[in-house]
């Protein structure tokens, strides 16, 4: 039985081969590249952590997508991370403690234990940058910015931007003077859409009926520009965070539309699906092709406060190899040269080989007796020597 | 309690914090290059995977070693990889199933469950090149010389190489006629090198005193060049397949002089530790400063047989976190431009804030009521304005 299936892999876990491979890097690259023009510092957090840390502020969601261990030496639980922005709160709270604003990215596997319903994988390669330390609008623009230049960048277009705002539901919950234990529930059934629940959930709550009818209106709060003229209006009785919120969200979108007149932008105040931890503005971006995300992000102020130090803080996310897969359009020319060498025991042909690899070039080394030409092993051009010279002649040529 | 240890991380789990991941990430480009320039393709094997498919071929140190996790999705049993190695050997068996020789090459974090007694860490970033297909000298040739190649780019001197042959043990047990049972518990002995135990097995074993004196004198051949005469010499009434192996032993170390004639090499032909799946040439790289190897690796023919193909081959790996901190005086010069920039809506501004960026220029730009100057933010120069244009002036001519 082994032996049929020992190549199998665990569902939603994927091993990438060469070409994609090659995308993957080169995207790779040119985004940690991007981050690090605009000022974010790379960072590497652990892949496993203890378990209290990784779950740190964040929703009970995470918990069950986080693999545990027991750590041998110490007996205590330890987790693999299933998201790195908590890890990133921490360093810069507790490693990097600086008092003016700090900007980081990263990258690396993390692991879900069972997936999301809408992605294939569990071990998505995160990709993220993250703004500590500034808590106006200008950092979240700053972030969103970045986000967009990062899907450009991949290839991809006709990107969507949803905007929402999960202050405006935390200071509503507040004005109704909800326990815990109530606004988490309430959470949990907005995050599902599941209206009826919502209904039932509010004839339940002894809060004022106009507190009520703001609540149940909350899931119509969708669409374009005019959402916020909207919200205002069926917010009217709100106190004034909830004003506030509306009006910071309503600035951020004016920026963004100054940056990118042509980008679409779409209002959903009720979005809270997947938004563990944040704060105030939460963003999307989407593309056609695709029925979810492709980035997310938004503010997630004082995350870092259990590592001693809280902050304001926004930042985004993507996966690198969602990235790689949707923008592989864009890479298809790319096509490497490869330069098939003679195995000889020739010094100038050496010589040769080594001052090619040195110049960047790469060249591929026959072996003796290996069955597999230079077009088989996917050679484009060959080293042929003419009089005491060895030259490049490529492959076409001599066909 | 957790509110004060929360920043702390399990013993041997490390982060990587920026100005040493900004080495370590310039070293990873650097030494991946190098393998695409030598024909060495990328593969991205899964952290996770299979418990049995990760541990194809090895041996019970690496089973101890591994994480094991239960797929809450099927209940099986999986493992966080402790060893690159195998996964990258059935990526060549089962999905790329050429003829002719492949060469690939494969980055990423290991885990340990305890680590090694020499070395704290208990996740390496194993890097590594492996060659398969090809069964002569000429491959282990090359993949040493990529390895040599590996260190010099990391800004290591003094490199020494130490060469063994497992291939000579595993020949004089099969001579002997030792079962599966005495082959494993005399590895295990030489791999301690507890030379006691060894006269104690031998004095245990029905096998002819010329062999048993063989093994009792295989720790004794280690040292310089000479080490293969004498081993000619105590080894003289081994079979064939052992002076094969001393041939192809000597014919590798021959051609590696040829290439690298200042390279100090020294010959251990009982050195066995930590190659568990080797059947043939075995090496390790040195450096005066530091205990333990930093950069190993063998021939390991047949290893892909379980995935459904047999192959010779051969490689390497280097914990890449090791070479980064080791290498780091090679980069002390490094330091990059930073660029700050002012926070106005100024169209110019802006216009050359994306320019300098587009040339691959970093630039930090500021928020509204941040603190920190553009010191504090280790900026190098600032964005000013001159009439109608914005200028880079160097920070060094303003105080």
């Amino acid at each position: 039985m082994q032996q049929k299936d020992s190549w199998l892999l665990p569902d939603g876990i994927e091993e990438i081969l060469p070409e994609e491979a090659k995308h993957l890097e080169s995207l790779r690259r040119k985004i940690l590249d991007t981050f690090a023009c605009w000022g974010y510092e790379l960072v590497i957090p652990p892949f496993i952590d203890y378990l209290d840390s990784l779950l740190t502020g964040s929703g009970h969601d995470l918990e069950l997508q986080t693999f545990k261990l027991t750590d041998q030496i110490t007996g205590e639980m330890l987790g693999v991370r299933a998201d790195m922005t908590p890890q990133v709160a921490r360093i810069d709270a507790h490693n990097l403690n600086a008092e003016w604003p700090t900007r980081l990215c990263y990258t690396g596997t993390i692991l879900h234990t069972k997936g999301d319903p809408l992605e294939k994988t569990r071990s998505p390669m995160q990709i993220g940058a993250e703004l500590y330390g500034h808590d106006g609008k200008e950092s979240d623009v700053e972030v969103i910015r970045l986000m967009l230049e990062m899907l450009a960048m991949s290839g991809l277009q006709d990107v969507h931007l949803d905007l929402g705002h999960v202050g405006i539901y935390r200071a509503l919950s507040r004005q109704a003077g909800l326990d815990d234990a109530q606004e988490a529930e309430l959470f949990d059934v907005l995050q599902r859409k599941a209206r009826p629940e919502l209904q039932e959930l509010m004839a339940g709550y002894s809060i004022n009926d106009e507190l009520k009818a703001m609540f149940l209106k909350l899931p119509q709060l969708n669409g374009g520009k005019e959402t916020i003229a909207k919200a205002r209006d069926i917010l009217l009785a709100a106190n004034g965070e909830v004003k506030e919120a509306l009006a910071n969200l309503e600035a951020i979108a004016d920026k963004l539309t100054a940056c990118f007149p042509a980008l679409p932008i779409s209002f959903d105040l009720a979005e809270l699906r997947g938004y563990h931890y944040h704060t105030g503005v939460v963003f999307a971006a989407f593309v056609p092709s695709v029925g979810r995300e492709i980035a997310r992000g938004g503010r997630y102020d004082n995350i870092g406060a259990i590592f001693g130090r809280a902050r304001p803080a926004t930042g985004f996310s993507a996966d690198l190899k969602v990235l790689s897969v949707l923008g592989k359009a864009s890479y298809q020319n790319e096509q490497r040269a490869l330069i098939f060498a003679p195995y000889l025991d020739d010094a100038a042909l050496n010589e040769k080989i080594r001052d090619l690899r040195a110049e960047g070039l790469a060249v591929v080394q026959q072996l003796p007796g290996q069955t597999g030409t230079a077009q088989e092993l996917g050679c484009t051009s060959v080293l042929e020597q003419d009089h005491q010279n060895w030259v490049v002649r490529p492959l076409a040529s001599l066909e």
